[in-house]
């Protein structure tokens, strides 16, 4: 009898070259190619189960995923001996054998995106695939003001691409931080990128692109900040502003409160009265 | 008769995809690059004389280069139009006229290269092609010693690949300064990577990276702050420690003290009595 063990990896890449995180017919995608690595580590044709489903371009820090292996390798040799059959724009920073029942999609119950925006004039060519570089006159502390109106529980229906009638829109924001990050290839010392980072229990498709694209318009003048509350209000995509491109897109992190963890453990357990 | 002008450039480029800065036989270069550019816009057959001729893989935010042109286009749409037919690793973010006798590389008084090093178990790969990593203890304080050994007037033929026994090889390194900066791609929020900026009044072939990974080696304990003094008094490349590689070098600025100005300023002038 063989034991199938469920193996958890935190993936970080760079999406520029891939046709997205999900495996695609003739089109190379992040997912596919780590099955592939997997295959020839183990010799296993298996499905790896990523937590967002990101799109061509779009990067990630923190992508989680699982798959359930007969492998004996340690499942914290998973993360070294993938990365020597990895490609260099996918790196596993981590792997752990998790419960049975842990899935990285459905487990999930928090995951952060952060949006890289560029207002330069030009964005240094070291850092083009990474950020998106916005023209014009741009009024942050209102972008900020705007940010505010989409935290909570709201159908964010109007900031969904292709959505299902049959889907629930609803989620919840948990925090919208908008902030200066210093970028390491910057024209100048203090250049800086602006970076909104988007918290919520679940997103749906282009929801952070469309939430950036029309945050960016606020900033631009296009849109009040009763715009965004009226845009929310009104579930129709068509009433909200564009989309952002894919390539200042990160998946930051995704949080199972505990459920990946194999055995409780003392933290947890001091919660539970 | 034509009136030729001399046109300075300030370039960026993301070096990973070409064999250098210099024009070489059947390989992509930055300076040939940027002259099929030119020649695609003014007709004219022209060569650029660059102030560093950086390595292969080596990038950089502040590179300089003039050429003489009869064209009429005025100098400062010259990096609009040229970014216009460049490829994307390649920026011009500034073109100007210059007084007919300045030269990129002679007129130069001071430049400054950043080396970028990241002691992170592993490298997020957005950020693979533009720093390195060094696995392993780091001692941050015994580097920052160590560099200051090497500010000032020396002969720095330790630090130099490929040397000609007819060049001097005496330098003036102004500084050294070694930071931590914040990692627009990190781990986590708060990951850096080190930095080590280098001006100097010129710099001998491969210099910034025989001094870099002799500073690694020091910051490994391989070799203590006085060995440093020691390669330095040798004047023998055999004598000191290892090339760090080229990717996670970059030409940050170059300086000339007022030679690029076409004319004089009033700012300029109130330095001389």
């Amino acid at each position: 009898m063989t034991t199938l063990r469920n193996v958890r990896l935190t993936i970080a890449y760079e999406g520029t070259n891939y046709a997205g995180w999900q495996v695609q017919p003739e089109q190379s995608s992040v997912q596919g190619t780590i099955e592939g690595a997997i295959e020839r580590l183990t010799g296993e044709t298996i499905r790896i189960h990523g937590a967002g489903r990101t799109d061509a371009g779009v990067h990630a820090i923190g992508q989680v995923a699982h798959f359930h292996t007969e492998s004996t390798i340690p499942p914290e040799r998973f993360a070294p001996a993938l990365n020597r059959e990895l490609p260099k724009d996918i790196i596993i920073h981590d792997s752990r054998e998790v419960p049975d029942e842990f899935h990285a999609r459905y487990s999930a119950v928090r995951k952060q995106y952060r949006y890289l925006i560029d207002t330069a004039e030009l964005t240094p060519p070291a850092m083009r695939d990474l950020v998106w570089r916005v023209h014009g006159a741009f009024d942050e502390v209102t972008l900020t003001e705007a940010a505010t109106r989409l935290i909570g529980r709201h159908d964010f229906s109007a900031f969904e691409s292709k959505s299902s009638p049959d889907e629930d829109s609803c989620r919840t924001v948990q925090d919208i931080v908008v902030s200066r990050v210093p970028s390491a290839f910057g024209w100048h010392e203090n250049h800086e990128l602006l970076a909104i980072a988007i918290t919520a229990d679940g997103f749906l498709y282009n929801m952070v692109r469309s939430i950036v694209g029309t945050m960016v318009e606020v900033a631009q003048g296009r849109w009040t900040t009763d715009d965004v509350t009226r845009m929310l209000k009104s579930r129709d995509r068509s009433q909200a502003g564009s989309t952002a491109p894919p390539h200042g897109l990160c998946l930051m992190w995704v949080d199972y409160a505990g459920a990946d963890q194999l055995h409780c453990e003392a933290e947890s357990q001091e919660i539970v009265p």
